[in-house]
């Protein structure tokens, strides 16, 4: 056993632990409190398994699952960027790459490379496995909206057409999902939970 | 799309979204706050997929990972038995086993099976991926403990032996990661964190 491999590896572990302690502006089911960012990558990978099924294309699930698992850790030092804050959104990638660059570099160089690559490739959304795995970046927190009526969408005043395009994104890796998600943004319009403009 | 099957699989993502609210013993590595299920979860199929080199034996990555994922998951209904306390030891397997029937039950029909048959396989630990997966749940609870000078220990009075019964099951899955354990172990009780009897 190489204990200098070993020992950058589980540097990198208790690095990431701090990712528990970032706060996403989407609350549980119970609407108690804000989720954080390893609880939401969590529920990302559980459901790519569950829900495979309905990829538009064949992917390598055991790495779509590691793409969701590692896709926040950059927000470890570069904050979390709320999907509807323009402001902030321009720097984001910035921020982000940097911090890839850091935390990924605490890892032994291959390992390193592996998982920046998987990060970026996540961002670009263009492999199979990116494609699905952002599926769910977009289809765990509307589910969790939906569940609590729409009550993050109406603190922060949403409109139907800043769902829309957040979560268009799903189209390319599910055309079931974007379905099922057409209609839930419509049904949740109907309630009053997002502005139609 | 069959929908009555898509609505059986969103009531279980909705569902098991309580598991973030199940508290571990185990604090985080500032030790600010206790860990939850679905931290913990997190944490395990990262440390799967980073540390596979180290397994004894070849196994399916995305299977260990999805048995990480949802090892906790009976939680919900059976609450957390703490690696050391008898007591609810006793009644544990029992409790589990009834909240599987329900949680999973939620799913249709073949993933119940699926679900519930990776539960049970990480609970035998006798597959590959089993053993892997076990000597994650064994391992990233111990470095956190580690991290933090073995403050969780320290509070419940821990002795080496009990740290010994419950870590040594890593060997099944691997040998190096025990190796390291045993280390990690010794320089605790070094440092007074663990009792010697």
């Amino acid at each position: 056993m190489d204990r200098e491999r070993l020992k950058k590896q589980i540097d990198f572990v208790l690095e990431i632990d701090k990712e528990k302690n970032i706060l996403r502006q989407t609350h549980l089911t119970d609407y108690r409190r804000q989720e954080n960012d390893a609880e939401h990558a969590w529920h990302m990978a559980v459901m790519i398994y569950l829900l495979k099924e309905y990829a538009n294309e064949e992917f390598d699930v055991a790495k779509a699952m590691m793409m969701a698992l590692i896709h926040d850790i950059v927000e470890i030092d570069a904050g979390d960027t709320y999907a509807y804050d323009t402001k902030n959104l321009e720097t984001q990638k910035e921020r982000e790459e940097k911090a890839a660059e850091r935390i990924f570099g605490l890892l032994p160089e291959e390992q390193k490379q592996e998982l920046k690559g998987l990060f970026e490739e996540f961002e670009a959304c263009e492999s199979s496995e990116a494609k699905f795995a952002r599926v769910m970046d977009n289809f765990q927190p509307i589910l969790l909206n939906d569940s609590n009526n729409g009550e993050d969408w109406k603190v922060h005043k949403i409109k139907k057409s800043q769902v829309e395009n957040r979560q268009k994104s799903s189209q390319l890796g599910s055309k079931d999902i974007w379905e099922y998600t057409s209609e839930l943004i419509e049904r949740n319009v109907k309630k009053g939970n997002l502005i139609d403009e």
